[in-house]
């Protein structure tokens, strides 16, 4: 396994907003910078539909807002390494102040200081057949497989932003979305509350609220789902071709734990004001701290996150 | 004095990244929303020169980032009122949840929650001449006033990145720029120091650390600082046509206090988490909380703070 001779000053895991951020941040203090990312910068941004509260970008979209984040962090003289990190943990000794050690399949890379920003991923549905029809009819991001259900019929779970907003760009697509919800009542942005209603009075998009998917049918695709009344526990089946879940999302927190970061009880990073967490030397920023899944919050925390560990590595001098 | 007859949901005081940021959220929720600004929209924004750390926008301006921003906000039915707010406070007895009363020289206006965002204003140097000379040579915003010292000897007092950025952008148009610190090294950006030590080879930009200004002089016009070796105490005087001072930042809070919100000790607004204040109703986000005085950070905040005004309101139903 090759090691990289050069100490970087930060290693930032994760090339969402929150690792993008940091990484501009930190390269105008003059830092050598490396950020992993193993798969295309913007993280999450990436999946999203419709983006129009970052502010500067008016109606942009989440493959476009990206694009602009990566050409700005690639205006500077950040190393950028296309890999997913697997391992990262103290060199030497915890708390004898030598570094970190950050891992790929490639090869391992030394830091003096870390920048956790791995996000969230999606959270499952735990139901019978989730699994087996993964990528087989139940997917997790509409702008990834939206397009395959061109005129088919589909269902959206959950309540919040990004089931809405997906809902929406599905139905666009697909013959007809059926947007299932647990509540009696969305949490998404009103914008888009309004928005999926007039399409409900259009016949594009049909409403189950309070109905829990409690199983996924099907043989080779997925063909059908299982609804359960979430009060009188009634069942009923929807001939389905897909089903799109967002349902929320769970910290990537892996590395954190492997580091000895303190996580709460949700599994998220704990992070003081200054985004530090108890590991002197390792900051965290964005979703993986679970302040707000908010694209403003995440290049405000990437920020923070990079200026403490400024301080930090200035203070260690 | 008129009283419009409309209750919003929110009264946004202050048209910088927060309080726009806070509007667009606010907006896309469905509130009613009333944004007051005074000057222009943008704020201390409109008074940077290169702006190249707010991801997303490489290599901007100023001007040119609060103008997407601005067009952002006019993108969404927010009432802008290009109105400076002159009293805020709870509308019946404190306390009494009869929403807030908001007044301008135009008159007044209801709302059921109030976001504070008037942000901070230059901190003055406070020594003699200074305020005899403000506006003849005295000034706290190179992009506003910089022109008029064109071809002529000016001064840039701080060591933050407004101080050398500024000094940058000065050094463009002035025949010199002399830069005093009163510490022997500048807190900012190492990409702005470099910058700067750039064109002090070049003759451009000349170093006075360690150095206080005692005194600004002059007729009818400034001519003249007094510089004062912050060791030895030994004073100089430095020929010179303009003074731009970059010395930092204190909080517009007397709004804040009126509503009866608390203070830190350096008179900024103290928040929690969601930017709440110690007032139910009255939120808080930007440079006026005093966290991290960078658009990124506003423009986060501006979101959780409208966010949990949108809680509040909706618990209050």
């Amino acid at each position: 396994m090759a090691v990289s001779q050069k100490v970087f000053d930060v290693a930032i895991v994760g090339g969402g907003p929150a690792g993008m951020s940091a990484a501009v941040y930190a390269a105008r203090r003059g830092l050598a910078v490396v950020l992993f990312e193993g798969k295309l910068l913007g993280g999450t941004v990436n999946e999203a539909t419709e983006i129009d509260n970052y502010l500067g970008f008016s109606k942009t979209h989440g493959m476009e807002l990206s694009k602009k984040f990566a050409e700005h962090v690639k205006s500077f003289p950040i190393e950028v390494r296309e890999e997913a990190v697997v391992e990262a943990r103290a060199a030497g000794a915890a708390g004898a102040g030598k570094g970190f050690s950050v891992k790929t399949a490639n090869g391992e890379c030394r830091a003096k200081s870390v920048v956790l920003a791995m996000g969230a991923k999606f959270q499952a549905l735990n139901v019978p057949g989730e699994k087996e029809f993964a990528g087989k009819g139940v997917s997790y991001c509409a702008t990834c497989d939206g397009y395959f259900f061109k005129g088919k019929r589909v269902a959206v779970v959950g309540g919040g932003d990004s089931a809405l907003s997906s809902a929406l760009y599905l139905s666009d697509l697909a013959k007809e979305v059926l947007i299932i919800h647990r509540r009696g009542e969305f949490r998404a942005e009103e914008e888009w509350q309004k928005r999926v209603q007039a399409r409900v009075k259009e016949g594009k998009i049909r409403l189950a609220l309070k109905r829990n998917v409690v199983e996924i049918r099907g043989k080779q695709f997925m063909d059908s789902i299982v609804l359960e009344d979430a009060e009188t526990k009634a069942r009923t089946t929807e001939k389905l071709d897909g089903i799109f879940v967002y349902v929320g999302s769970a910290p990537l927190s892996m590395l954190a734990k492997q580091l000895g970061v303190e996580l709460t009880e949700k599994g998220f990073v704990k992070i003081n004001d200054g985004c530090s967490t108890n590991v002197p030397g390792v900051f965290a920023a964005g979703d993986i701290t679970g302040k707000l899944l908010q694209i403003a919050m995440a290049v405000a925390q990437g920020a923070q996150a990079a200026l403490s560990a400024y301080s930090f590595l200035r203070s260690a001098k």
